[in-house]
């Protein structure tokens, strides 16, 4: 409810409302992929699994993330797998589905195309392969395109070196924002074809037409439309997009959707050079599982639990096994949001339940290392000690939230912003363990807490300064 | 910088900025205002102050509520020291500020008006007066009004029954947008004069024909426009103002003033019955003083501080006073926000401070507590569930923070989050204290904020499906 009202409120703002927008989008989703077969045997490459989501699954959510939840899906080859695999997508999104069957798929993918004329109705759409990984950025420049006299337009790439597999590409040769030229084979060319096309009516009568000559290339339509100067570039330079029809695009598309997990999220030092490298490999496993993040949140929660049980013991190994327990929930706690992102499933009530829950987690490990402490050391302030440290713990996270909450701003990523989050404290904690001094180490990290809370507090009072 | 740059999103929002709205008013604080006199002798009647801020500051800020950052003040009795005194107020606000002396000003309020043509010059402006105290919605409603055929836009109220003085009310005679007569004594009317206006260039020329005729007061003015059918009625019944021009109406301002701090404030059940009636009246005492909000907020944090020294000794009778000086922490609390609201001189900056140094207050006082207990009892878990409990005030208050920064909105306002709010947990510190039970009232206070915790997290769950 409130993601839809949210992207619908940046769509106002980034997309300009006011301009005419397609809402549906023709996905071509025929072709056999034979050189993709190896993956899931039998599995009509649509449906073949990229880190968890189905490719076409993938496509859908770009569109969707750019505003569309209409899809107008033409299958062939293995159609009835295909449908039904569609369908269980479709219902599990919300996506408002319709399956055309084109019996002359092999022709090529302007027959498949001109599968979809009567569906589309001669709406303004957007018209993609199932097969191409695209990021939503793209999808939605050649949404918010406008047109200029035109009949079709085509996201094109002007940095060929980019370009992950040119031998493959189709060409294209631009000039200002018309295309002049289309094809395989052509010889000057300065720009590839993503597969990302915006069209509405007169584009399947150009499809007509070149059938009629027994050409049934998508590129063959366009071809004709260009050569009558009525083809328009939208330039996408600079977004990702990878044509997934070989084993090689398909490990390159992996890499990619994995380099994109870390992007925008804000980690500190432990959590960007020791603990992202192995959560990101652990999701990549738990990707292919049913697993949810939810799950995963739930899971480190106990693991804490069950740390704590452990650390509160006089024996040192169970303190070791306690330790190492602490730095793997600490871990595995970045798999919930990566698996989120990756599966597009991430909910805002589950990241809540999981911020409440590590904030638990850490109160259970540090009391356990407390009450230890406290058999161990006779002296009258190791609980003190510990109930300030306990709390600068919580306060550490409260500070920062605080500052967004009243400034409606993020106090910026600083060192000290870095220095007092979950990471390195979690980390401290495991370490002191396994060297047999958890308590010096809720000490240390206590301290560091506070005085991140103090540095934070000057300095976002000056930053602050006049709100 | 961050609060203009919301001031403007709002007025983007809600007052459509396509349209064309005022941005000077026009301010005439040139009478003697011989009534309120007794006030503060010899102060002009505009510099009067009422609970810490002279009337006119009151009315500009009104106004730069409703975007309007210039003003055109005419002056008459006593101008060199009411210039002075607006000087002060312009330099301390970042006001643009032009005086305009009318040496005819005891001839009447047309007069005053026709003083300000020149430095107008022809532009759309807002013209009020300057002991009229104003809610800012009814400024920007004439603000946003459309002109409609019209030389003079008149706010007028038509619940007369709700008019403060009606003996002393200028009388309009509305028929749908159209004002027919105005006057003081006409004898068919169905609404007041609220004394703002909104005009352009031909006001001043119909000030110019009266006072040709030897008629000097604003509303002959308005009488000729009506009379040719150019003068509009913008109904802002239901909106606040009142004319201070009596002793009865200033005790009349100080108790809306007072009434309107506790709007919009979420207050817990201790706040709302109990800290909220003491601190308004401290407020009100504290307002005419220069003491600052964070003044306050600090001056509370030391207080608490003290408290929790006394709480942390052996004496039973240090306890007693500890837990009133926790109480009264807690009342006194409440005096930065209404001190903050009452003088208009709030920053974001400083609420943020505050939150922090309640935390830290809280933790002070509950580990003096926690500490003096083990002392008492021989038991190895008070310091474990006073940890937990110390955990448990600042959990308290994270869950719904991070709920409102993952949501994008509150969670509302229901019994869980009432209960587990700092007022009503210091009140059981404090009556803890003074009962002779200060750490009982410590785990009372902790579990139920666990258990509150508790409640929000599967409450805001189900709240926030779909998020």
């Amino acid at each position: 409810m409130c993601s839809d009202q949210q992207r619908t409120d940046d769509r106002r703002v980034h997309g300009r409302a006011d301009a005419e927008r397609p809402e549906v989008a023709v996905i071509l989703a025929a072709g056999e992929g034979s050189r993709m077969a190896a993956y899931e045997p039998g599995t009509p490459k649509p449906l073949i699994k990229l880190l968890g989501l189905p490719l076409i699954e993938r496509t859908m959510l770009a569109c969707r993330e750019a505003g569309i939840r209409e899809f107008i899906v033409v299958t062939g080859y293995e159609h009835e797998r295909l449908q039904a695999g569609l369908e269980q997508i479709a219902a599990r999104r919300g996506f408002n589905l319709h399956c055309v069957f084109c019996p002359e798929w092999s022709k090529g993918n302007g027959a498949s195309a001109l599968a979809a004329a009567e569906a589309v109705a001669g709406r303004d759409c957007i018209l993609m392969m199932a097969d191409h990984l695209v990021e939503s950025g793209l999808i939605e420049r050649v949404c918010t395109a406008d047109w200029h006299d035109a009949d079709v337009m085509l996201a094109v790439d002007t940095d060929l070196d980019a370009v992950h597999d040119p031998d493959e590409v189709t060409r294209v040769a631009v000039d200002g924002d018309r295309i002049r030229h289309i094809g395989k084979t052509i010889e000057e060319w300065n720009a590839a074809d993503t597969g990302v096309f915006r069209c509405r009516g007169p584009l399947f009568d150009a499809l007509r037409e070149v059938q009629a000559a027994g050409r049934f290339g998508l590129s063959d339509a366009v071809q004709l439309l260009a050569g009558r100067g009525r083809a328009q570039a939208v330039d996408v330079t600079g977004c990702q997009w990878l044509d997934v029809d070989t084993p090689a695009a398909y490990r390159e598309a992996k890499r990619r959707l994995m380099a994109s997990l870390t992007k925008g999220t804000q980690d500190g030092f432990v959590s960007a050079y020791l603990n992202r490298p192995v959560s990101l490999r652990l999701s990549a496993l738990i990707a292919n599982t049913p697993v949810t993040p939810n799950q995963i949140t739930i899971v480190c929660f106990l693991l804490m639990l069950l740390a704590a049980g452990l650390l509160a013991s006089p024996w040192y190994w169970a303190w070791v096994l306690g330790g190492l327990l602490v730095q793997f929930s600490s871990i595995a706690d970045g798999c919930d949001g990566e698996i989120a992102r990756l599966k597009h499933i991430g909910s805002r009530r589950g990241a809540w339940l999981d911020t409440m829950l590590d904030r638990y987690g850490d109160l259970a490990v540090t009391l356990a290392i407390v009450w230890r402490a406290a058999q161990r050391y006779v002296c009258p302030y190791v609980w003190p000690a510990g109930l300030v440290a306990a709390a600068g713990f919580i306060l550490a996270s409260y500070v920062t939230k605080e500052f967004a909450l009243r400034m409606g701003w993020s106090y910026p990523d600083d060192v000290l912003n870095r220095l007092k989050r979950r990471d390195l404290r979690l980390l401290a904690l495991a370490a002191g363990a396994v060297l047999g001094f958890p308590y010096v180490a809720v000490l240390l990290a206590g301290a560091l807490s506070h005085m991140c809370i103090a540095g934070i507090l000057a300095r976002g009072w000056m930053l602050a300064r006049g709100c």
